[in-house]
């Protein structure tokens, strides 16, 4: 599926009637918006000359400071010095690519990976490289099989991008052996790593894992968001990252949009100032678990056998995987006529790949809305695999399940 | 002068004892900042969760309704799907270059022109040639040489990049003829232009220019900004562009940054639908020409003969030359050493000259502080001279001035 046709599929999926667990958008309706109107206020009277002025490219200092402090809430240690705000999370990859990639240059990510970390590397014709993951995250075995192969080859990655926490859209995180394992292979082969972090503190437990950065900070640059623990719609990430790596991307920074919103930058500095950030996160936390727990629950109870899914341990995404005969990109169009909506798997792979695969994010619907969802989903595939059964034969689908004439009535859930 | 000695200079000239004429902010503080109090709770009041949230790439479809009535504020008319909203105008330059330019291509643009243009060329390694300006803006017969001698060569610029009205940092305007002109030779060569337009409601007289767009509509692409009409702080511009071109620079502007921030642009749609913005331009316009007119007084007065410099009817910027012996970047060190700043000229070139040329801005001091400034500068040029003379002889260099040993008291300015 092409990204206008993700963007088509976006827009039909944003119809009142239809359930959508397409975007990644998220419950910002959890925000105190009382307390926001108190902090852009807050901004325009104590210093509306300067709010309203142009900026410098690198990003506030006092922004910058918070923003150490958010880190610090993972156990990760940095100097304000070290940050760039960026434009979200994806102007952090764009210039991490425009400075690293030139065409033909070969990149490593995970397979699947975040659709946009792909558009960034497409804009810079980067060769892109897949390493699988299991519910483990990043096969780091298979990781080194690739280095190796490259090195063999004469050849050296620019740079292995990899979102280590809650990951989009696989729903797993990289364990702490892995972890390691990836930053000694970083070492021994020399290679610059990327660390995409938005999600790290929506871990529905409230587990922090160790960052990347903490492990190998001379070989890592890493990007950070206030889209997930404050609001998308300030348009507010940062990358930490060696000096010179630093200066270069200041350059590249001005030269893509001169500086971040004065605005902007000072309501999320006022935020993280003068609100209780750390309790919005825990109810976002709060949110988003009850939301996968409702997900989970019904998916359980209403996907035919043969389909199968990760159990995200915080954020937003489910990664599914539906049996052959079945093309997701079909599936997609299919399941906006069932009113639910879905993103098929191909964009998350650079190489085509995908097309058994599919990404859920439970973030925005309620979880009543989300039960009907999976329930419309359910009928769909086991119509679907009917389907596949009378084409192909009875061979890995499934027998239709007897099925009530109307959908069973929504049940609210409880976080367990 | 580098682009990190360019920002070195900012920064020095930032300090309160230093006048500065170095950047072009504008001068904000003329806003209604209990009305821009209004807008930003109002905002969030009515529809926190929208300015909260992602938005789409091309920006939001109310904000694009008053970026055409401000187009037509200038007689420009066009579609609300034909724009596309940018972080500011130098996305929107920085868009246009990455969408047309390959390493190499020819682009053609005023010689000087703006520093952040030459900069979105540079990163994507574009050939720059630049057409020279008098007092009625781009000489358009080098320009029709240069056309013609690049279509004898087999080449073909990728577009012309003009900064029609009041030009920064040449401070002059393209005569009406020579828009015409203009229009017809990117007919007859088949070349695009790019018509970046952030002062065009900026005339001390309120005088409007026709538009390049209106011309030759179907190879122009406009670029527009709120920066000047209403405030930089909140990163806003546009572009207006036929329809392919406009596709491919929304899924560009998506790779980029993903999206505008649903706040900024919601302010500015706010602010234009609920405030007087008409009269808001009509004041910045009048503090412009009262500072003008500040400058180039106290210029005829305290500058010695041989520095020439041009007279704006809008806008920001003078561009001055100065006598053979003096190199303005290291006129700007000195400079600062008397408490004045400016910005030298080599970097509004992309060829490295401009050595004898240097920009005033004088958009943020006081009427009394720029005379002030350009007192303490033209005492700087005034010593410079008499160095030159000393070591190269008198020719050129003029008599040095009988001066009062304290500087003149500061007159307070009055519109002529």
């Amino acid at each position: 599926m092409s990204a206008s046709a993700i963007r088509a599929l976006f827009a039909v999926a944003s119809r009142p009637e239809i359930v959508s667990f397409a975007g990644g958008n998220p419950a910002v309706e959890a925000l105190d918006f009382e307390a926001v109107e108190d902090v852009v206020r807050q901004v325009i009277r104590d210093a509306g000359a300067t709010a309203l002025q142009y900026g410098v490219g690198q990003g506030r200092p006092e922004l910058r400071e918070h923003l150490v402090t958010v880190m610090g809430a993972e156990g990760i240690t940095a100097h304000a010095d070290e940050l760039i705000v960026t434009a979200g999370g994806q102007q952090a990859l764009e210039l991490v690519a425009s400075c690293f990639v030139d065409p033909g240059d070969i990149v490593i990510a995970e397979g699947p990976t975040y659709v946009g970390g792909i558009g960034a590397l497409a804009s810079c014709q980067a060769d892109v490289r897949h390493v699988a993951m299991d519910d483990h995250g990043m096969q780091v075995d298979q990781l080194e099989d690739l280095l190796a192969e490259l090195q063999r080859e004469g050849r050296r990655a620019k740079y292995i991008y990899t979102i280590p926490n809650h990951q989009n859209p696989g729903g797993v995180s990289l364990s702490v052996e892995r972890r390691h394992r990836l930053a000694e292979l970083a070492d021994a082969y020399d290679v610059m790593v990327l660390e995409d972090n938005p999600y790290g503190l929506l871990d529905f437990a409230g587990k922090v894992y160790p960052s990347i950065r903490e492990l190998i900070p001379d070989r890592t640059i890493y990007v950070g968001t206030v889209s997930k623990t404050f609001a998308p719609g300030v348009r507010t990430g940062w990358i930490a990252a060696p000096a010179p790596v630093r200066d270069k991307l200041v350059l590249l920074r001005e030269a893509a949009d001169l500086c971040p919103s004065s605005l902007t930058q000072m309501v999320v500095e006022t935020w993280f100032a003068t609100q209780p950030w750390r309790e919005q996160i825990d109810s976002f936390r709060d949110v988003y678990r009850e939301k996968a727990e409702a997900m989970l629950r019904a998916l359980d109870e209403e996907m035919p056998p043969g389909v199968s899914w990760t159990r995200p341990s915080g954020a937003f995404y489910i990664w599914m995987t539906v049996p052959a005969g079945i093309d997701t990109d079909d599936l997609a169009a299919k399941a906006i006529g069932r009113r639910v909506a879905f993103v098929p798997g191909r964009g998350f792979y650079a190489d085509g790949s995908g097309g058994d695969r599919l990404r859920l994010c439970y973030s925005q619907p309620s979880p009543e809305r989300i039960r009907e969802g999976v329930t419309r989903f359910g009928e769909l595939l086991y119509d679907e695999l009917a389907l596949v059964r009378a084409v192909y034969g009875t061979h890995g689908a499934p027998e239709p399940r007897a099925r009530p004439a109307d959908p069973a009535p929504s049940r609210g859930q409880e976080p367990g």
